[in-house]
């Protein structure tokens, strides 16, 4: 039996993998000033469907729970903070700098290894409008992915403006009711072959040549306070203007950008942008709030890795350097069992990692139990431990004490620094 | 809008307490040897009914994907961990320890505070079936609570074995195909008045008296190995033979358990027991693997601390010494934005936690909001700071440390120690 299409079982190795990326991304947000928040899995089918975006909303995995809701298991992030800072905002100092880290999930054809549950951290930045947010929250996300050993010539923030498409649309005349529309078509305009996207555009009352025209522009005017600001913070080399980008999610409403790697063989890593529409839009009192986020999903983050030398290089280090087994205990006489396993249980009370053998095997089988679990040190308990043997395994450099003077001295030194 | 009723939302605060709970309850784990894994939210939903028993069929979040197949957001750990482990156990050494920490979904009625989204640490030994894995496994569930501050006072552990249910069925004649059934009743026996569940015994061929005197009667013959590894450990005081445990779970075959507070105000703190045929049962090669695990959910647990002041205080504790902001960085001269951006780039690239005011604001809010933040260190960027009311300030004993000064600093010492 496995896991269903699109699901994944994390074994040890995979899971250690996962840890890595999060409490990496985890030291980067901290760094910045952000607390961790968290909402439910499930949300009200309604949060999405209204908010999110016809895309959205075929992917959604919702059904009828057993009180006859419509319920839908969450497929971002973004929703959920709004609701949660349009209910509670009161109670915060703003700026509100949240972040969290979750799964979601998205029913996503099987192609090109789409996953249909996903690991994400979401990144808020919640009660302020002024580009030094919007810099404070690409200055992040550019942050969170040097961290992996990342440079400018791995990947680089695509940034656009909904407020230079809105202009757009008022020029050409689209009228307020078809701008949604229009984005979505803009959005998707690389998927379709020219033909036909420019029949879509002419509906709109405008050409695929106008629109070409207009993302060639690099017009600035929407990004030059930003801009301003990362070059303080030297990077600046992590950013270009790309008016493309129009994110699919009907929210937003200023500053919108994706990050993609730089030899473009992999969808977005990271996505984000401003909402400050949203927060007032699922609250109840309509209370104001302007917004900026972002979002890096765990499955294009580690097709990066395995792309760049550097960053697989850095992952090696720290799996390795992971804490393991501190102690392994060694029962050298079966009947002495019982003070093994006093010895094992002060040991763990004084904070370490502490194993042994459960079941009655050979005392060399102990021993490569405790070499291939990479114990630092062991503890042989009884007299009658193979020392000759012990001199050529991998703990002949280790000073190994009976359990006699074991006790000794537990008592004497209150220290378990047993080598 | 707010969440689903039976879901939370998790503040900062709240999530505070819930990384507390989890990251106490990691350490504790980790000093056993156990490492992490995780599996899948959503599962073929034949998992659990096949396996799980009926309350757990009731209970699921089941329904019909978009690609037509039966799924079901994962109630519990155990029936996965065991299909993981079928599936690749062959590439690990036995026995594998394996631990997890996610979120479990269960329809449950709105009463009593039961919530419809928990999350649990489970804890899995597999592939050992000696009473030393059962003290092994009972051992860390103790010492999991011990963690928290909680003694022999505040909780015990209920021990059960179905083996002992099983011999009593075999002497009152209750066939094989009953005995699920039968035991389904005893684990509900507390519910319901002795007239009906009477009558529901009459049915299986005994009665109440058989049952309650059988109940009364301890018998230890299934325990005395592993309360004496117990004993070594020094942990008899918190474990009890209690054989009205039966547990609802259907693929329980050996010792069973349940924890409780001792004022026997809560549900069930955790639970678990031995599994033997799961893994056999949901394998294609039919691989037979003993096991042993137990599962503990923050809902319970959450609720003994607040009922226990030495638990309480020590999570007190733990919540004030989370590391929080470290500098704030003061901008005094509004044009000399830029070099505080540098400023704060430098520190955060050096590790430390750092905020600022995004927003343009006078600087006695910005040392207010410094305050707030409860920061360690600020550092000043440019000269006309108010050093007069500083002094008045939560900082007056903070030697402050102007831009030029600071800069210098950096480039001489390469440290970021700010004072």
């Amino acid at each position: 039996m496995q896991a269903l299409p699109g699901f994944r079982d994390f074994y040890p190795l995979d899971m250690a993998k996962r840890n890595y990326l999060f409490s990496t991304l985890r030291r980067v947000v901290l760094s910045y000033g952000f607390v961790e928040v968290d909402g439910p899995t499930l949300e009200g089918g309604d949060l999405y469907r209204k908010k999110g975006g016809d895309e959205l909303a075929e992917q959604l995995y919702q059904f009828t729970d057993k009180g006859g809701r419509e319920v839908a298991m969450r497929p971002e992030m973004t929703l959920t903070v709004a609701r949660m800072a349009a209910r509670s905002e009161r109670h915060y100092r703003k700026p509100m700098k949240w972040f969290s880290i979750g799964s979601f999930f998205r029913y996503e054809r099987q192609q090109r290894g789409r996953l249909r549950e996903f690991s994400q951290l979401n990144c808020d930045l919640i009660g302020e409008a002024s580009p030094a947010a919007d810099a404070e929250l690409l200055a992040l996300v550019i942050d969170c992915l040097r961290a992996f050993g990342f440079g400018p010539r791995d990947f680089v923030v695509r940034l656009s403006n909904r407020m230079a498409w809105l202009r757009f649309c008022r020029g050409k005349g689209i009228r307020v009711e078809q701008i949604e529309g229009f984005l979505q078509e803009v959005d998707k305009m690389d998927r379709y072959p020219a033909g036909e996207i420019s029949k879509k555009f002419a509906k709109f009352g405008t050409s695929l040549q106008a629109v070409r025209d207009f993302v060639e522009s690099k017009d600035s005017t929407y990004f030059s306070a930003v801009l301003d600001d990362l070059s303080a913070r030297g990077l600046s080399e992590y950013v270009e203007i790309d008016l493309g980008i129009v994110r699919g999610l009907l929210y937003y409403t200023g500053i919108v950008f994706e990050v993609f790697d730089r030899r473009k063989c992999l969808r977005a890593i990271a996505g984000g942008g401003r909402y400050d529409q949203l927060v007032s839009a699922v609250s109840s009192s309509r209370v104001m709030l302007p917004a900026i986020g972002f979002g890096i999903g765990d499955v294009v983050l580690g097709k990066l890795i395995e792309a760049v030398p550097v960053a697989v290089e850095k992952m090696r280090v720290a799996l390795e350097s992971r804490p393991g087994c501190e102690v392994f205990v060694v029962i050298a006489e079966e009947n002495r069992r019982r003070q093994a396993l006093q010895v094992v249980q002060l040991l763990r009370e004084g904070g370490k990692s502490v194993d042994f053998s459960l079941g009655v095997v050979r005392i060399e089988k102990q021993f490569r139990h405790a070499q291939q679990l990479g114990a630092r040190h062991i503890v042989v308990v009884g007299r009658e431990w193979p020392q000759v043997k012990l001199q050529r395994s991998a703990f002949h450099e280790v000073s190994v004490c009976p359990y006699e003077k074991l006790a000794e001295h537990l008592k004497t030194e209150h220290s378990f620094a047993f080598q």
